[in-house]
């Protein structure tokens, strides 16, 4: 019998003062609930993940002192299992530590370095090549990092082999939607393997592009899940294991998939927000339906006082989407200030009429109009400290439908992840669960998405409808499918390969995007890391 | 005896067609030279680094048949080394093949794979366990790629006990300042390690961040420098290597310190315009020394047809500015426009002012200048379709002494790794090369830096001067120390404090800067990879 504590702890990077306080306490917790050992996420010292900053020599000295410092305050406690960053004569590893009265009583180096997708260990660590099993009462318990989960190999063969109890598995398992599935898979695959219970840890917590979703839990040696923390939550779970039972000290739900990610999206934008210290966000609301979502998501995460909204109106705005603006303000009970750009555009017009006489009126002074209204925002930022969202949505970043320096103008892009066909979903759903005061005014989702930056504009003028353009950026990008592919899946070659072609040419707009939220097993940012560069396919 | 041809080429990512059109005609030239066999670079079917490309199963599909074609289209040529991406049961590998009469007779997989700084190679490969050694005549050859060359061990290791009379190594090796130093110590190494002769062949040209610069060459066994190609220009070097001497058909001068770095500035400049198929590009000229010499590098990567100049005057720029800019124009023969800012500043001004009542002027009203003028500038690219060039530099970037979406607004920065104190040596190089038509007014290279957005502001209001500031940089971007670190290396500590901070919190406008050509050991960009979220140090 072992009592086994899942401190699923959000993190942030490169507090390595913060981040031992609150294992120490955490770890303070366990002890008194009776834990023998509590589990903290990987690399919980130094927050995960911690990129470039593991290069700096003075960085990891810090995270090393920073672990004798929770062992020291952690003495008197359970024992604790915590990733670190270790150095050896082989190089840096990725590591997991046992600490006990006071010391460092076992380490573990993670053999399977993932570098894929986000993930960049390669860069800078290197594999361990042992297994590792540490003794806690009677109980045998093997230790594994994340990514060693994933693969029937070492470090697993050699713990199979050694059929310890459980196997720990700590992680930094960064949020993509229907992960948990493919997770829990992983874990009934490894508890089938071994013969003995997985506990899998999770971090919980967004850090810049990534969110981790906790979800951590408990799965038999025969695959069943005997015990589930909360998603999106820090949660201390307590689960004593037996030889063939396990109970927890409670047990939580998981949401259902369209949930899931709002509610990634909420603790992404939120974390983003309160660790880089901002008092205040700020949005355009232009009473179109990205827009409106984005407030709804801050309100959400940051409460309706710290959420201001800016409704910037131009001639071609009509009165309906000004009308929205400030219905939507209304029922999140944020501010909304209107400044309207016909004077700054007139004397843009103005100032570039030499220039441009003879010239007829193109994307250039649609351009304009959407730069006014980042610059205005930005102006707010400077004067109030106030962070700026863009408010761009999956789709028009993968076709260059937005404007460099207008819209897309903030410093976090919350739904910059998230196709246009799923934000109308989420916003569904949301009016749905928030049923006697939907936030979002019916006619923001009924109304054809425009982007009001000329006469009768519609976003079908210049691209397929969003149900024939979402599932083909999908295929190109998420699943690296070419034209061809994509045609034999059933769609249209002349829309296939309009665009695959815009795609192609927004790369440069893409990299100059503020950072989002990552919920599609592939986003943009560092998932995605094509040359600007490219005559491929042109 | 061999006569080989080292074929230093400029390759385009992603254009396979031309780039095997290319190969096949060099091939014919290198047959014509009486050559055995011509090498070309790293990867050059594909161009490189050809990033998340590779990740198509399409694109790899794809390259194989280009091979398949230069293998046809060289048929009757002599043979042929070149980079491609090949594939086995164990994945994708950065390979070499050889090709000969129409067939591939060889194929080698990179042992080496750089997975640090720019490079992500273990990303996309497997690195191979073979060395190679392929027979020309009665010559016995040993085939590399790069990075293998940086290591003792497999698979030189291997090739020192074949011991084969030359050993030809084929790169996508990065500009970076003194890099060829860098590499020539390694042929030395190699060299005398095998006892072969070292035959080294780069690429060369731009690609987004990265300037490879050429600088093939062919180092004895004994260690000496036997042959050299152009620097930052294609070239074909034919080169006849006998047991204990070689003979080449020219010889190259490399270019000094100075001159190096400017050099790799205009190619890299040049290539993104032309390979990006921009027909001109547009710079917001200030009177200031970065925005002149942006200019002044522009005019020599394109000419002065394709540059053109716009000045945009605010109620603070002084006339001499003013006068300066025009100046620079008319010794660069580039059109220059001017658009004053005012009427659109006092539109802002007017629009804020309720919001912005009773608050004083601070940073937000100077970086709204910053930002109409990176409108104009954004206006004249939509308009003309040009290429706007950001024109901050290095130290800039570092503290974020640029404003986002203002003067940081462009689609290339050109002198974004080049450190301020750098940019005045470029300077000066450049005028005294040109010493009977120095492009930049001397007035421009004697007043102290200023970006006029307030009265009488100078960079020193809020900066160390910048023989202070660089050093420091440096060491913290570069050589990844810490605060204590730079101090006892002669550093004031307040102001190495200072430094630091300002370029952690610089971070998140960096991720939103466009790209500019790497010249130092450590750009920001995919070479430095920091959390934007980050309280190390706070």
């Amino acid at each position: 019998m072992v009592r086994i504590a899942l401190g699923q702890l959000n993190t942030t990077v490169g507090d390595l003062d913060g981040n031992v306080a609150r294992m120490a306490d955490w770890t303070a917790r366990a002890t008194h609930e009776g834990a023998d050992v509590v589990l903290f996420p990987e690399l919980a010292i130094t927050g995960y993940p911690p990129e470039d900053l593991v290069l700096r020599p003075e960085f990891v000295e810090d995270n090393l002192a920073a672990l004798q410092r929770l062992a020291k305050e952690t003495a008197a406690g359970c024992d604790v299992i915590v990733g670190f960053v270790d150095r050896s004569d082989a190089g840096l590893h990725n590591a997991a530590a046992l600490l006990r009265a006071g010391t460092i009583a076992a380490r573990y180096a993670k053999n399977k370095l993932p570098n894929y997708g986000v993930f960049d260990e390669k860069r800078y660590f290197v594999p361990g090549a042992d297994a590792c099993s540490i003794r806690v009462g009677s109980s045998e318990l093997g230790i594994s990092v994340c990514e060693d989960a994933w693969h029937p190999d070492a470090p697993f063969d050699a713990l199979a082999r050694a059929r310890p109890q459980a196997i720990l598995n700590i992680n930094g398992s960064p949020y993509h939607r229907r992960k948990g599935a493919e997770r829990l898979e992983i874990c009934r695959d490894r508890a089938r393997q071994t013969g003995s219970w997985i506990v899998y840890v999770n971090a919980v917590g967004g850090q810049d592009e990534l969110v981790f979703d906790g979800g951590s839990m408990v799965v038999s040696p025969e695959g069943e899940v005997a015990a589930r923390a909360t998603m999106f939550e820090e949660d201390l779970l307590v689960v004593e294991l037996e030889e063939e039972r396990a109970s927890a000290d409670h047990a939580a739900d998981w949401p259902g998939q369209t949930e899931e990610v709002y509610r990634a999206l909420v603790l992404g934008l939120g974390d983003y927000v309160r660790k880089n210290g901002f008092r205040e966000v700020v949005v355009g609301l232009s009473g179109g339906l990205d827009s409106t979502f984005v407030a709804v998501l801050a309100t959400d995460a940051l409460g309706p006082d710290t959420v201001r909204g800016v409704a910037m109106p131009s001639a071609y705005s009509s009165s309906e989407s000004v009308e929205d603006a400030v219905d939507c303000a209304a029922r999140l009970g944020i501010r909304i200030d209107t400044l309207p750009i016909t004077d700054v555009h007139d004397a843009y017009r103005r100032t570039l009429a030499d220039l441009f006489r003879g010239l007829s009126d193109d994307v250039t002074e649609e351009n304009l109009q959407a730069r006014i209204r980042g610059n205005l925002l930005m102006a707010l930022s400077n004067k109030f400290g106030s962070l700026v969202l863009a408010t761009g949505n999956k789709s028009e970043y993968a076709v260059g439908y937005a404007t460099l320096y207008g819209d897309m103008a903030g410093g976090f892009a919350p739904i910059k992840d998230v196709p246009k066909t799923l934000v109308y979903e989420l916003a569904r759903w949301r009016n749905a669960v928030g049923a006697a005061h939907p936030p979002i005014p019916d006619r923001v989702l009924t109304k054809p998405p425009t982007a009001e930056l000329r006469s009768g504009q519609l976003d079908t003028d210049s691209l397929p409808p969003y149900e024939e353009l979402d599932p083909i950026v999908e295929l190109y990008v998420e699943d690296d499918l070419g034209v061809d592919e994509i045609v034999e899946r059933g769609h249209d070659r002349a829309t296939a390969e309009q665009v695959a072609a815009l795609i192609d040419r927004a790369e440069y707009k893409r990299r100059q995007a503020a950072p989002g939220v990552k919920i599609t097993p592939k986003a943009f940012g560092r998932d995605r890391r094509l040359p600007i560069t490219n005559r491929y396919g042109r």
